[in-house]
C-alpha cells in the first residue's frame, strides 16, 4: 500500500447514528482496504453540548469535533461524510441536557430566561447548539444535488404512490401581497472591506448598535423586515376566507432553518387563531411563561400547575376556538395534534412536497384528506408552490415514470443566504428606524419600522458566488444538461446577483450549453414543463431554494429526498458528502426501541460514500479505492434492483439486513472485477462466505425483531448496548471482522 | 378645395346598420368640408344574398357590393370604414331568406338537403354567404388592435365592474390531452408554386382527391385531424368529473368562424350529453331530420312535427337526463336555455372573458353563479384559459384602474390561418389515410384516419407573414412597447413560422426593441406579469389568436372589447378601419323596436373614423382632413369625460344622442381650432346651433322613447321608415343639413 488516506465519517443523531453502528463496521474492513482510515467525529446534539461544556466536565471532556471538522473542511484533503444531524428546537435541546445530567455530565440547565450574567453566558453558549448549527459550519463549499442514475431507474421502474390531482382542486398556496420579507427587501454590494453597523434609532432619535458586522469586499448585504401588523392581518383574513369558503387552513414554515424569525412568525399564527383564548387569558399566560413561539402546546404544558378546574376553563375555551375558526390541518389527527401544536412538526419544505404529492391535500381531524389553504406568510419562496399546485391542477400529478429530473447546484457556502437564522435577525421593541450604516457613516438601507416587526439581515460572500456559477457551468457541461439561474427579478438581492452571475459566466467557456436567468415563477415553470416531458433541467439557485427544491422535486421524482446523491465541492479541494436529506427520523428511533427494528434506509450513504471513494481514488491517485467505489455502485444498483432496502415489515429485513445485502453484493462485485487482482483476491473469500450463509445471517438479524431493545439512552445512547443491538448476527460479524 | 376623396362606409346589420342611418348623415356633413365623399356598400347579410342571387332577381337586382370591396382593398387608394356584420348560422340565414322572399325578391329557398344540380349550386351559393363571409375577403392587411389612450385612460377613471377571484374557486378550462388537432398538427412550407392535392386513401387502396389547393412559393401549408371517439371519450370524462365534483359543466366553441369543424365538435357534446335520448330516438331523429349540430334546439324543432304524446314522451326523457347528468351552465336560466342550446351561443371568444370577468363563475339553472368547467376540447388554445385563469386564482382578478394593455398584431391577410372554416375541413366517411400529395406525387404530409374524425388543412401564404413582422416592428417602435410573437414551440405551424420571423426580423432595424418569440403560455403569463404591474406587452399573433385575445384583454382592461381602435394597414397601401370587434348585437334592435330605445354605442365608429380621416389627410396631403380626424378625437374624449355614450336607460341619451353630442363636440372643436381658419369659419356657426340648441334637440330625441318603432323589416329594414326613426331631431337634422 502505498499511502494512507482518510475519510471522516461523522456521527450524528437517531436514525442515522443508529445505522452507523451497523454500517460503519463494513465501510472500515472494505476501506482498509484500499489503504483508507475511516475516523468518525461527533456532530451530535449531545457531543455538541458537551463540546461546549468542555471546561465545566471536568474528565468527562470530549473534544470539540465541530470545530475539528470546521477546520478541516478548508483544507484540500478533506473527505467528509456527513450523516443528517438533528436542528435542535427549544424542547430537544433540553430534552438532551436532561439525559446528559442523567448520564453524569455537569452541563447546565438551559436558562429560559437569563438574568445573570453566567445564566446569559450559558443561554449564549446553547444558542450556539440551537437550530441548523452544523451545516452553516461546515458547508464551506457550494452544493450539488441530484439523484444517482440508478435511483431514478429504479423509481422509474418501480414508482412511489402519487395521489391524482382534480383540476377542480380547491387546494393552493397563500401568501402575503405586501408587508412581508419580499416587498421590503434592500440590497447592496460592499464596495471595499470594513465594518458596517446594524442600528435601531428611535422615535426619540436614539441611536442604538444592534450589531456590527464585518464585510468583505464584493460582498452581498440585503436588509427586509415583515410588518407585524400585516402578518396578523394577513392571519386573519386567510382564516376568514377558509371560513367562508370551507378549505381546510394550514400554516407552513421553517422554524428549524430560520430559527430566529420564523418562530416569532409561527407564534403570531397561534395568538391569531386563538385570538379569543390569549385575549382572555392574556395576563395569566405571561405569569405562566406561555410561549405562543413554542406552539399551542406551550398552553398545553404550563397550564398543567393550575387547579383541574381551571384548566378545564381554558381546554374549554382552546375547544370553543375550534367551534368559529376553520377547520386546521393535524400533523396526527389520532393524538388530535394540529398544525398549531409545536413549531417543527410542519416545515415547509417537506410538508408543501407532501401536500402536493398527496393529491393537493392534507389531513383533517376526522381523519379524511381535504382540500386546503397552505398559508406560507413570506412570499418571496411561497409563489413557487402555489405555481406547482397550478401547474397540477393544469397538467395533473407527475409522473414518476417519466419524468425529467431537476438537479440543484446550490449557493451554500460561507454561510451564504442564512436569512432569518441567527445573529442579525431582530424582532423590534419600539417604532423607529432600522438602518445599516458603513464605517464612513453612509446609510447603505434604511427601513421605518414598528414595534413587533421583524428585522432582519443577510451576508453573502463574493467567492461563494463566483465557485457557485463554476459548479454550475461544471454540472451544465458534465451531464449535458441545461441550466438556470433562478434569480428572481422582483428581488433587490437577485439583482445584485445577477450583475455578479452576469460577470463570472464570462470566466467560463458556453460554448455549447444552455444557460440562462429566469425568475422564480418562470424557473419552476420552465423546469416543470421540461420535466414533464421527461427532461432534466439544472436549477442554479440561492441557499434557501437549494434547500426548498432538493426536497420539493426529489419527492415529486423519487417520493423521498433521502435518496439523493448530495455533493459539497468545498472550496479549498476537499470534499464533503451529505448522506441524503431526510432529517434524522426521531420516529424510526422509537420503533427501534419498541420493536427492534430499524426502518431508516442508508442508501444516502451508500451513494455518498461511493462519491467519496472515487474522489478520494483521483486526489490521491489510488486505484483500488475507485475500484471500491464502483463497485459499490453496483452493489448499490444490484441492491435496489433486488428490493433490499428495509421492507417496513417486522420478520423482514430492516437496516442492517440492507446492511448485510450491501456487503454482500459489494463483495461479490469486488471479486467479480478485474481492474484489480490484489481487491479480487482479498474479497473472493468475503463474497464467498455471504453468498453460501446468506440465509443464517438473515434468520439471525431478522431474528432480534419484535421485542423491545434497550440502548440505554436517546440523545446520548450507550455505545456498547447499542453496538449489540445493531449488530445481532455473530455469523455476520465474525465474516467482517475477518476481512481485517 | 384641391383634390376630392373618398372613404368607403359600409353598410351591414342590425344595431350597427341602425346606428349608420343617424350617424352617416353626420359624417358625411362634416367629410364634405375636406373634400372627402363617404360612399356606402352594402355587404349586409341580407344584401350578400341579394348579390348572389342578382342573376335571378331581374330589375330588382342589385350590384355585389362585397365584390367591390374586395377589389377596392387591393388598391392603393382604399379607405375602408368596416362596421360589424352577421356571421349568419344557418337558421339566420333562413330567416334572412324568408323575409327577403317576403319583400318580393325571388331568392330560392336554402336546400337542406339537396338533390339536383339546382340545388346543390344553390347551396353552394350560400355556402359563401354563411359563417364569416365578409371578413376573410376584405381582410388584405394584417390586424393592428388597440385601446385608444383616451378609451384606456377612461377606463381608468371609470373603471367597469370586476367579479372578485377567489383562491379557492373550482374553476378551470379543460381540454383534450391527445387526438386532438393540436396534437396531430404537421406543417410544411411549400418550396416551390404548384397545385397540391388534398386525397383520401380507403382501405381497399382507392384514392380520392378531396381537393386540389394552389400553393404559392414560401406558402405554410398544415394538416392535422380530430379524432371522433377522443372527442367523445372526452366529452364523457368531462362530465364525469363533473358529476363527482359538483364543478358546473360548460362548453364553449366556435362554430361561427370555425364553421365547419367546430359545428361538429358542438353536435358530438350534445349527442354525448344526451347520450340516452339520442340512443333510444336514433332513428326517429334521423327520420325527423335532427341535426346535432345545431343544438339540442333542433330536436325541440324537429319533434313538433309528432303527436303530442310522443313530444312528450321525448321531452320527458330529455329531461330524465338532467337527474343523472352535471348542471349544465346556462346562457339564459330564465328562458332555460343552455350551453348546448344553439351552437352561436356560447363562442369561446366572447364567453371565457365573461366568465373570467364573472369570478370565473357562469350560471346555473337557478339563476346563481357557479365554479364551472370550461370545455374547450382543442387544447391548441384553450391553454390560455386555464393560464389566465390560474393566474386570478392566483393573482385576484385584474385590476381595470391600474392593468397595462396588451394590443394586438394579427396575422390575417389573404386568408391566413382560417382553420376549420370553408373548403378545407372534412369529415371522414370512412376509415383510411388523409393525406396532402404535391404536384411530383410526393406525399407532404399524411394522417391514418377513422370516420367521423374530422380533418383539415391550411394555408398562410408567405407576403403576409412578412407583412405581419414589418407591422410587428412598426408598432413596437411606434409604442415603443415590448412585443412578443406568440409561437409555440409546440406546434408544427409555429415552428415553420418561427423561421420566417426570425429571417424576416433581419430585414428591420431592432435597435432599442424587445421583441421576442414565446410559446403560448409563456406569452400570455409574462403579458398578464406585466399587465398587473402596469405595463403593455404587444401580442403578435396568428390569425385565431389574434380573434380571441382582442377580446380577452380588452374585455379585462375596458369591459368590451368594441371600444378597440381596429385598423387593417392593407397590403397595397390602403388602410381597412374596423368599428370594434363586438357584434352585431341583435338584443339591440329588438329593444329598438319594442321601446324605441337604442342601446348601441358607436364609439367605434368614432375613433375608426378619426383614424381614417387622419390617413387620408397623410396620403392625399389633405390637411383639412388630418384637422377633421385630429378633432374628431378631440370630440370623442370629451364625449367619454362628460359621460355622454348612450345610457342605457330610457329617457335618458341613446345612440342618437350620443351622435348629437359628438356632433356638437366637434363642431366646437372645429370652431375652437387655429389649424384651419376655413374649417374654424366653416363650423363655427354649427357649433353655435348646436351648442343653444342642446336642450330641444335632446328633448326631441329623447321624447320618442317608451314606444315601439318600425322599421319595416329587420335583416332588410325599410330605409325610409328607418331613418325616420333614426332621425327624430328636426332641430337636428336641420341644424345638419344646413352644413353642406
Amino acid at each position: 500500500m502505498s499511502i494512507r488516506s482518510k475519510i471522516t465519517y461523522t456521527f450524528t443523531d437517531e436514525a442515522p447514528a443508529l445505522a452507523t453502528y451497523s454500517l460503519l463496521p463494513i465501510v472500515k474492513a472494505f476501506a482498509a482496504s484500499a489503504g483508507i482510515d475511516v475516523e468518525t467525529r461527533d456532530i451530535s446534539l449531545a457531543g455538541r453540548i458537551l463540546a461546549s461544556f468542555a471546561d465545566k466536565l471536568g474528565d468527562k471532556a470530549i473534544e470539540d469535533d465541530l470545530a475539528y471538522l470546521a477546520q478541516l473542511a478548508t483544507a484540500p484533503q478533506a473527505n467528509i461524510i456527513k450523516l443528517p444531524n438533528i436542528s435542535a428546537s427549544v424542547p430537544q435541546l433540553k430534552g438532551a441536557i436532561a439525559e446528559l445530567q442523567k448520564l453524569g455530565y455537569a452541563v447546565p440547565d438551559f436558562p429560559e430566561d437569563p438574568q445573570t450574567d453566567e445564566e446569559k453566558e450559558t443561554r449564549a453558549r446553547y444558542a450556539k447548539v440551537l437550530g441548523s448549527a452544523v451545516n452553516p459550519v461546515l458547508r464551506e463549499g457550494n452544493s450539488d444535488r441530484r439523484a444517482p442514475a440508478a435511483v431514478k431507474a429504479y423509481a422509474r421502474k418501480h414508482p412511489h404512490s402519487m395521489g391524482k390531482w382534480s383540476m377542480a382542486s380547491r387546494s393552493h398556496a397563500d401568501y402575503m401581497r405586501g408587508g412581508d420579507f419580499f416587498s421590503s427587501e434592500q440590497s447592496v454590494t460592499i464596495p471595499k472591506a470594513g465594518d458596517v453597523r446594524i442600528e435601531f434609532v428611535g422615535k426619540d432619535g436614539k441611536v442604538e448598535t444592534k450589531k456590527t458586522l464585518k464585510m468583505q469586499e464584493g460582498e452581498v448585504l440585503d436588509s427586509m423586515f415583515m410588518s407585524c401588523s400585516k402578518l396578523r392581518a394577513f392571519f386573519e383574513k386567510t382564516l376568514q376566507d377558509c371560513k367562508e369558503t370551507g378549505v381546510m387552513w394550514s400554516l407552513h414554515v421553517k422554524a428549524t432553518m430560520m430559527k430566529i424569525s420564523h418562530p416569532i412568525v409561527f407564534g403570531h399564527a397561534v395568538t391569531v387563531y386563538y385570538k379569543d383564548v390569549f385575549e382572555k387569558y392574556g395576563q395569566l399566560f405571561e405569569e405562566l411563561g406561555v410561549n405562543p413561539n413554542n406552539g399551542i402546546s406551550s398552553v398545553y404544558d404550563k397550564i398543567k400547575s393550575l387547579p383541574a378546574s381551571q384548566q378545564e376553563e381554558i381546554l374549554h375555551d382552546i375547544h370553543e376556538v375550534y367551534s368559529h375558526r376553520p377547520e386546521m390541518a393535524m400533523v396526527d389527527s389520532v393524538k388530535g395534534i394540529t398544525n398549531l401544536h409545536i413549531p417543527s412538526d410542519v416545515i415547509v419544505d417537506a410538508s408543501m412536497p407532501a401536500m402536493i404529492r398527496n393529491s393537493g391535500q392534507m389531513w383533517g381531524k376526522d381523519g379524511k384528506q381535504k382540500d386546503t389553504k397552505a398559508v406560507m406568510p413570506e412570499s418571496t419562496y411561497a409563489r413557487i408552490y402555489q405555481e406547482m399546485i397550478n401547474f397540477c391542477k393544469t397538467n395533473g400529478a407527475f409522473d414518476p415514470t417519466t419524468m425529467g429530473s431537476v438537479p440543484n447546484v446550490g449557493l451554500m457556502a460561507q454561510k451564504a443566504e442564512e436569512y432569518g437564522s441567527h445573529d442579525k435577525t431582530f424582532e423590534l421593541e419600539a417604532d423607529g428606524v432600522m438602518r445599516v450604516v458603513d464605517a464612513d457613516g453612509k446609510i447603505l438601507m434604511q427601513h421605518e419600522v414598528q414595534a413587533g416587526d421583524i428585522w432582519r439581515a443577510c451576508q453573502t460572500k463574493d467567492a461563494p458566488i463566483r465557485d457557485w456559477v463554476k459548479l454550475a457551468v461544471t454540472r451544465a457541461r458534465a451531464s449535458n444538461t441545461p441550466a438556470i439561474f433562478w434569480l428572481d427579478p422582483e428581488r433587490a438581492h437577485d439583482n445584485e446577483l445577477r450583475k455578479k452571475v452576469e460577470l463570472y459566466l464570462k470566466d467560463h467557456d458556453l460554448t455549447g450549453l444552455d444557460i440562462s436567468i429566469k425568475g422564480y415563477n418562470e424557473a419552476i415553470r420552465t423546469s416543470m414543463e421540461r420535466q414533464m416531458r421527461g427532461l432534466d433541467t439544472i436549477s442554479v439557485t440561492g441557499n434557501v431554494l437549494r434547500d426548498y427544491l432538493t426536497d420539493l422535486f426529489p419527492i415529486m421524482e423519487l417520493g423521498t429526498s433521502a435518496k439523493m446523491l448530495s455533493i459539497v465541492p468545498l472550496m479549498a479541494g476537499g470534499g464533503m458528502y451529505e448522506t441524503g436529506a431526510g432529517g434524522s427520523a426521531p420516529k424510526h428511533v422509537q420503533q427501534l426501541v419498541e420493536e427492534n427494528y430499524l426502518r431508516w434506509d442508508s442508501l444516502g450513504e451508500f451513494l455518498a460514500l461511493a462519491v467519496s471513494l472515487e474522489e478520494e481514488g483521483i486526489k490521491t491517485d489510488n486505484a483500488k479505492a475507485k475500484v471500491l467505489g464502483k463497485t459499490l455502485d453496483i452493489a448499490t444498483g444490484k441492491l435496489l434492483d433486488n428490493n433490499k432496502s428495509p421492507s417496513r415489515k417486522i420478520g423482514e429485513i430492516d437496516n442492517r439486513g440492507s446492511h448485510f445485502y450491501l456487503a454482500m453484493y459489494w463483495a461479490q462485485a469486488l471479486a467479480e472485477q478485474n481492474d484489480d487482482a490484489e481487491l479480487k483476491a482479498h474479497f473472493a473469500p468475503l463474497a464467498k462466505t455471504l453468498t453460501e450463509k446468506e440465509a443464517t445471517i438473515v434468520a439471525e438479524l431478522n431474528g432480534v425483531q419484535g421485542k423491545p431493545a434497550d440502548i440505554g439512552g436517546y440523545y446520548r445512547s450507550n455505545p456498547e448496548l447499542t453496538s449489540q443491538v445493531m449488530r445481532p448476527s455473530a455469523t455476520f460479524n465474525a465474516a467482517i471482522d475477518a476481512l481485517a
